[in-house]
């Protein structure tokens, strides 16, 4: 995690290459990516910014992205891109939430600069931080150009992974194995759930094995008793409870790179019911696993673990795994994939998956996820934590 | 931080009446808010889920407000918010990360099935997750609506702290204080930067005299070395190093209200132009607050700090400051008044601020801000950590 560049510029190269290939074939003359991921991915900017107005242009003519964003994150492009002066452009620093003005006015006026006011611009129309004001004050600023959705481009760019890109998605498996294991063994009736998390924590970060850990995109989850019914509650500080379940959903992170995991504890002796439940999403994941192989479509590793689960008479309606890689909050997923019923894109061998494998009822629920790589012989594990529903007493 | 509702019902209902008069000033017959934060103190509601499209209703006729969100999440709606089940609108699972249908088809449905499609409705154009996306597909569902802008209203009600809500924001500068506390004791030159970030990070989870700590809309920022030139570089696994600088900005949360503070470290002995900078920022903090009381304006308060920098040789071309209150990644800031010239915002009492007091320049930066409420004797400050150019040698 040194502010050297995360990956070597033949990398980076590369990337920009196939990217501009994809613009080709999709009719663009010039993408404009706001998604800090892609941002990151294309150019190697990394920074807590991206609650302003911030970008990445990429130009069919141009042999380097152009990073755009506040004239107090200039410093820190330079820093962490192999970017030249020229291609780091800051805006205004009173377009700062100014009511009138915008950042992206002066976006408009970059790209009119560079002679590309009358482009074909494909925008990432549903990236979390372009907002509908970012939109409204590029089009006013570019009327001869023409937008459209670059349907998230670069994430689809983004969907198969390099030989690093792996080896940074293996060892944040294994920090997130290790973090997983810290916590697990924090929890325990009558605790605190906020300590539990305090060193869920300092075990993210401090990483394992000399390799440091990176803030992750979605902080820890810990839905408790009935919240475990629902997936996206954080911790409280009330006591763990004396009986019943928890679910710990968690990333290792290592240089933004993400590998998830979710685990079920249940505090004192289980009912039957949630230990079969567990059981099955298990068998469930061993399915899916089985599946993910090269040549394999996304729906089948979904219909794999689904005819599991209808088995014991059990079901699961949302997708069940989305991909996973570099990321920035608001969420690791990537958008792009969805292991769900219609999604018939085939796998490939570095794609990497979060198989959010869960069963949620009406009062609770069980979550027993892994993330893995597909390779030609099946889903391989990022993580090596013990799979079962976790009995503490 | 049960689950429990974190203000009474009475507050909630004040908020409620509050807004619908800023919205009857406004011309308003409906807000969509998707801002969290918004959403938040709106309803109560809270978890992770801001990653889907998702957002808070308030018709100028509905007594309560509506949530709609992700199924998924309903049952986070119904634990978190006092809020009836007639009031909760999950959308179709099917809808999320969707190429050609979106959540917000089935919200213009809602908008419809009410009554409301012919309403004036004011959007959040530029809240962080109100996507172009977001917006395109509710204009299209509602061709007979209205849309404006609603200029941030209801982060604007958010800007006076109720009583109930300044006790968690002293709470909060409690749990700061303490973590930057803990920080600050882990840094020496060699420990690698992730152990110190670790440690800050267990802190504010943990939190300070039983009052458990909440998870921070922005990631604990550490530039070093040539690094604090700029603000937002946060931290790598590189030991500290044995001279030079290193900026530690970071909050204190409970409940989702932030308390916000940075500080400078210099390990080895510092030059004297470090020394007498760290004495101007501190000395400009002082002018602020002295002018931080009720009916001065905003941009009095960033008059008399940059004329104590202006005195010493230096400026700060950035606004000063911005206030603090309820948030959610990937901004503490509300978005509303900012301290810089031009903005003549009425102070008054509770209303709450990060003074981000720094100086950054080509190739070095120091910063040491604080976070206050605007009392009627001037700037009470949240933080009780020292204000100084802290020497590590």
């Amino acid at each position: 995690m040194s502010r050297s560049a995360v990956f070597t510029a033949a990398e980076y190269s590369r990337r920009i290459r196939d990217v501009k290939k994809r613009m080709e074939r999709a009719g663009f003359d010039l993408i404009i990516c706001q998604d800090p991921a892609n941002m990151g991915w294309l150019t190697g900017y990394d920074g807590w910014s991206f609650y302003v107005p911030q970008c990445v242009l990429v130009h069919a003519d141009g042999e380097l992205p152009i990073w755009f964003g506040r004239a107090q994150d200039e410093k820190s492009a330079l820093l962490t891109t192999g970017l030249p002066q020229s291609n780091v452009v800051p805006f205004s620093e009173y377009l700062v939430q100014n009511p009138e003005d915008h950042p992206f006015d002066e976006l408009a006026e970059l790209v009119r600069a560079r002679g590309w006011g009358k482009a074909h611009i494909g925008v990432e129309m549903d990236a979390h931080y372009y907002t509908a004001r970012c939109h409204a004050h590029l089009v006013k600023g570019l009327p001869d150009a023409r937008f459209s959705n670059n349907g998230d481009l670069v994430n689809w760019a983004r969907l198969i992974k390099s030989e690093p890109e792996l080896t940074l998605m293996r060892e944040a498996g294994a920090i997130c194995s290790h973090a997983m294991e810290r916590a697990v063994a924090k929890m325990s009736p009558g605790v605190p759930q906020n300590e539990v998390i305090a060193e869920l924590y300092h075990a993210q970060i401090m990483g394992v094995g000399g390799l440091g850990g990176d803030y992750a995109a979605i902080c820890p989850l810990m839905p408790v008793g009935e919240g475990t019914a629902t997936p996206h509650l954080t911790w409280t500080e009330d006591p763990l409870p004396q009986s019943g379940l928890a679910i710990l959903e968690i990333a290792g992170v290592r240089r933004r790179y993400h590998a998830a995991l979710t685990r079920t504890v249940h505090f004192g002796r289980p009912p039957q019911a949630y230990i079969d439940i567990a059981k099955a999403i298990v068998d469930g994941v061993d399915a899916g696993l089985e599946k993910a192989r090269s040549g394999n479509t996304a729906e089948e590793v979904e219909a794999a673990w689904q005819a599991v689960l209808r088995s014991r008479g059990l079901k699961k309606e949302s997708r069940v795994g989305y991909p996973i890689g570099l990321a920035y909050p608001p969420d690791w997923g990537e958008r792009t994939v969805s292991l769900r019923p219609g999604d018939r894109t085939e796998l490939q061998p570095g794609m990497c998956f979060h198989m959010m494998a869960g069963v949620w009822l009406g009062d609770f629920g069980l979550a027993i996820s892994e993330s893995f790589v597909v390779t030609d012989k099946g889903g391989e594990k990022l993580c090596t934590s013990p799979r079962e529903l976790i009995v503490v007493e």
